[in-house]
């Protein structure tokens, strides 16, 4: 994980430059700021979870979906065991399982209960691992309240590599209960309430790139995951990008043209896919009496045409580029183009927790929803960039071990926390996997002037 | 199922020929009774549940086990679909969607819910279950108060069976639970504590019986089910039959002779059983440090030697006597034997939940142990005795189309409801089940004198 | 296994008893009957294969299906393995792997090759294992010759016991090589010609049977296998037998009504199996434009309707029975009421390898079809009869470890050699099976007069 | 596919340009070149099979192998649908179903025979294959005879694709029956003999390449597949190569180290797969009596620490580097890297069919065994390259969809054919795969100067 001094970094607000040029005798200490981040990025974890009942937190429908309790313990266990048993001398841990069932992939960490299993133990119950995180808050509120500034300084990079990867659990916890809630007959819903949205949508756009060097990668002391660096140069030949997501209306041609029984489109894993799962349509569609219809978190309602296509999978968001003579943008070519897009959209904090259909494009002529709503498919596999090196220790597991069959996302999505939004984040996923808010911009070839 | 007047009868303690010939004023009216019946036995089933928390009841740790939710809400929909939808003209359901969700395999009921995702879904919560218990108890009761007494006569056999399911569905509670819990690393505790044993254990008996033709299956107009009747003879040769059940230290010895490990004590599925799940002991032992340890609804503690053995599958049943040169009775011998023998033993009022070593044999010389503790797999497949009919309609799924694959035990355990056992009830599970209070009793053929 | 001293008895043709009291001297001695036994059985399964190619004789298809090379091969190590291996001093095997490769399922005969692997060895190739019949037939032949009387009395039973396992081999190499066929989108045909048939199929009729207590089992000293005693005494209630097999024509009524859509003829297994494997019909039936066509081992033709059904699984039998307003034979019922029939049949023997309608009824009343054309359901678990003590060592792996989720067929099939059949000859396949030519004979329940 | 207009450039001896230059009387006419390349090729399938029976030609161990029969008329398929059927109008096909049944992938082209059934038809026969084979050479040839010299040009590069394919196929036929033997506990051997390889290994020597912009992929008009281009520029930062391969030795010593143990120097993906299949060395290593054995087309001998190490899959190869402090190589720095290497080595043609010990280096450091022996696994995902599209029609689908969850290999192997193989090659297998010769060139990154 990359250094982190202070909070405002981890917002991106500013660098580490910026913050010592712009003392000012107002702002708050680091010990203030560590102190007020760990409080607010907890809570809201809790807040997040407040419609649900103890039965719903229990739940594992497959394997890549974890119950909320576990998404709650763990993050905990992520504070107690790098920070606290790190780092803490006389720290005690509540339960000596705990450490087994809540470890979720650190090899280095010790063993850890098998994944697909976490939907089958009942305890500790929901009480009983709020009592945890509780207990866990209490120590690491001590030990920042009581160390010294060298100590304090040693311990700030990993409260806010806990926060960030806390508001990543956040983005879980959403997605994992959609899923969980899908799967039942009765089709509860989460919360959040159905946004109007515009009469129509935009045509597309297309903004062009000229090829080049560019330097890819993150830059400066702000906080960002080990896989966004280091910084380094690529060569990109020219390229146009899709000023806007794909809509609802643009996949369902997709699909009223046959684009689930025409195997040109697709990758052959693709067409083997989707014949195995006998998918016709995105996941959480159905399809009742001639009308589709979606599950959401605010239960299941028609499908809107002017909303960005989500829950598709890389194969899908392929076959659709294939057919409308386009293709995805390669991760360098998206990150380029971000340079002048405003880091806003509709975030976890809108409470909408569902894609929005766009108004309208911004009179400036600037990308439209390059964050939040959806993460966007990018046609490259997940790798080390050059020179990649993860951190040593168990923590060197936290990206570099998966760099192998997922493909890159970028953006953000309506269940991102708008804070954890980054031009440089490497979102991954396996080219099947659907359940995370996943959609489609598409890019094209373009020649040098 | 058979027809039914009285709960006396339920209860196996009088025919109704008896009752008519005894006919008491002080004795309760047939509507008194169901009413205490229905009302006795359904709170008998919460009461079960009162140590268990919400997250407990969601949890499937296999198809073959239901959460404890599902079980509470099942047997309601059985009252509600067989009695109130099928007999109360004016009756509506709570949710049009808990019959789909609560019916377990009737395919003449309408389309159900697969079983193996009834641990998926969490709504309905707890509460909201135990809501519908209550509607379905209000509405049954006001049935039972209301109704004619031509009426009520038709409807007896309908509360008398529910009550017979229900009670089914009690033992499942208990045994589905502790699968439950012992897949959780904490290994919770259900409740009970540990009975102090005797120091230990008489030798077998063995007691002989002559060939002849008898008569097998249920005789008068008592409570049982379709599945134990018609009564016909069969011829049998002499036999002899252990006085107790085979104890763990018998078993141990089978264990620590290789046991697991010599094919020629197995059936050829058997021998492929134990090495694909790589059995090496009953379920829920574990061998910690050369000790060995199980799992009990009571939590974790060491094999006690006296104790009958227990959560074995007929497979091991089957090669553990081969091993003691002996074999399995047939079900016929069972129940021949069985007429000798008290009907009391450890059931489930006891509030132990585990098999109880046996202090001593009858000073009478009467079998020891032929109900409560265990349930003894017989060697008899479940078959239809001749002449064998199910009823009509959907409740001729409840047991007829399940004699395929599957054993037959005789019996009662350590779950059963003491009420519930009778002499020729037939249980029955595939030959790999484990999950259940299952044990051995031998026998042996013998020559006629 | 049985005793057996001569080869009439092998061929059930006379017990020992009428032998000795019939001594002749144009007899042919015991040693002179082995060696033309032998000769004449060995050589009838050369000739079998003579039509297929190296590249046929090859093929595993499922892992129930072994290819023709493998029964070749596994015939004659029983031979080696249980005759000269264990009776003849300087007996060396022509490959120290064959033992492995070619051992079927005796684990007290030494580790054997997994049994879906069968169809990965190229080596032997067919020409070898011709090799390697001809190496242990000429041991065999020169161990007849030489041995004195005594041994001959002792290796006798396992000539006879060899031969037999022959003949159950020449079944399935037949049966398997069909599915081998039948696998093939080219559909090749083995070989025999389409018989004409009648143009019509007479009515069913019923044979009565009364209650009583009847003898169950082989009885004698002829061959039979162990599984077929103890003679053993059963009590029957009264039941009807249908005279004649169940058509085509028949089976497809129950198609045409609903048979594989209507859960309620099925038993819980069968409707799950059905619906898991997609069965509409019995295997081997394809409908091409609204016509049933059936693959034989003449090649692919139209079904014939008054040719009996046949490749049908257990659950599909007892659901058209249950359609059908009757039930399957238990085997006792079956075995008592074949005492009447003739011991004759369309066997292997007649070349034509399909069943065959039936042209009219015996003129005296007798059951037609009980042996030939196919093996007939019944409703009967396959289990040991009372006192069944298979025979120690190797060869009681025979038998008794598969007395487990079978079910018994009687009869004999058009794949059967003549001579192999027998009134109380119990086979045995699991529930699901149907690449053996199995069908159906219907009983009832009867009352006593 | 590109166009290609002379057999000099499928060879990759020289341009279209240098042909054009130096234009001899004596040079063979297009027609004429044609002709016999398709003759040699076609030819040399052939002889690559003369060792090996029917039964051997017939069977497919797991899905990925395919029968040698299979591909015997797979590569005589592609002539007769790519060539025959689409450009001679007169042409009749053998057989209705050999467009079905050995049509591997092409949905364009039609249905086909799903993959893992390849080894459940023994017909056509081995003999009817080659019948196959003669039909369409003959074909062909009168093809190239007789047509116009405008349509000999149209036709060119289809031949010139076949060809290649075929020379594809003639790898995998090695590397498919090597597997075949491999599952028989025979262990046949194919044939080839042990050459005597040097006493030692030469030490590993790094080789420096700078940053810069590189021009990557297929240049000029000689025959490629369409995945090698279009050339296009990449930025490379400085980075080393290795002189060469990694040996057994320097392989045994990650195992004895732990290698197979150790999580930290594995992929997830990669550890997951190495634990639940067992892997604790190469394909085809055996341990007995704590020797290294391993399988070769020449039968089972001991493991040669000098030869470099084979059959791994792209997660051992991964976790090797990472345990040797290295990485692998980008396709792009290899490619890079292989210009200063001559395009030579131990081809199919060595008739050795096994990767050979490196004597020693080459003096004018140069880098070794770029070429032959084994495939060499990069660190890049199998993607398009900037501007990549299919050619239009079935023949679009022989490379692009298969880019996704599968690396790049560079190099060639000793089953590659001598003028198979190219600079610019890209192969590519799953990062599971084993069964092809594949083996490790460690890089490392460097510091710019």
């Amino acid at each position: 994980m990359s250094q982190v001094i202070t909070i405002a970094e981890i917002e991106n607000k500013k660098s580490v430059g910026e913050r010592s040029r712009a003392k000012d005798p107002r702002e708050l200490s680091l010990r203030d700021e560590l102190r007020e981040l760990y409080q607010r990025v907890r809570h809201q974890t809790e807040e997040l979870c407040e419609t649900l009942v103890a039965e719903d937190c229990v739940i594992q429908t497959v394997p890549e979906v974890s119950p909320t309790k576990w998404h709650l313990a763990h993050t905990t266990w992520f504070f107690e065991n790098f920070l606290l048993q790190a780092h803490v001398p006389d720290y005690r841990s509540m339960h000596p399982q705990y450490g087994f069932l809540f470890n979720s992939y650190y090899n280095a960490a010790g063993k850890m209960h098998a994944r697909p299993q976490r939907g089958l133990i009942s305890r500790p119950t929901l009480k009983e691992t709020f009592d945890f995180r509780k207990h866990v808050d209490s120590r690491v509120q001590d030990c920042l309240e009581n160390c010294n500034e060298e100590e304090l300084r040693r311990l700030a990079p990993l409260i806010v590599l806990g926060v960030n990867h806390e508001q990543q659990h956040q983005e879980l916890i959403l997605t994992d209960i959609k899923h969980v809630f899908s799967m039942n007959p009765l089709r509860p819903a989460f919360r959040g309430q159905k946004r109007t949205g515009p009469a129509g949508s935009d045509g597309v756009r297309w903004q062009d790139y000229s090829e080049g060097i560019y330097s890819i990668g993150h830059e400066g002391s702000g906080f960002h995951f080990d896989n966004e660096g280091p910084r380094h140069r690529v060569f990109l030949a020219p390229f146009s990008l899709a000023s806007r997501l794909v809509t609802n209306q643009e996949y369902l041609a997709f699909i009223n043209e046959g684009g689930y029984r025409r195997p040109e489109f697709w990758l052959s894993l693709g067409w083997i896919a989707i014949n195995e799962k006998g998918w016709t349509a995105p996941l959480y569609w159905e399809n009742r009496d001639g009308h589709w219809w979606q599950m959401t978190l605010a239960g299941l309602r028609e499908v809107d045409s002017n909303e960005p296509v989500c829950h598709i999978s890389y194969f899908e968001a392929d076959a659709y580029a294939r057919w409308a003579g386009a293709r995805l943008p390669s991760e360098d070519e998206w990150e380029v183009a971000s340079e002048g897009a405003p880091l806003q959209g509709n975030f976890l904090e809108s409470g909408y927790f569902h894609p929005a259909p766009l108004a309208s494009h911004d009179a400036h002529g600037a990308l439209c929803q390059m964050f939040g709503d959806v993460w966007q498919w990018t046609r490259s596999a997940y790798s080390p960039y050059p020179g990649y090196e993860p951190v040593s220790g168990a923590l060197g597991e936290y990206n570099g071990k998966f760099m192998c069959n997922q493909y890159v996302l970028r953006g953000a999505s309506c269940a991102t926390p708008r804070s954890h939004a980054r031009r440089t984040y490497r979102n991954f996923f396996p080219p099947e996997a659907r359940w995370q808010f996943t959609g489609i911009r598409l890019a094209r070839d373009a020649h040098a002037s």
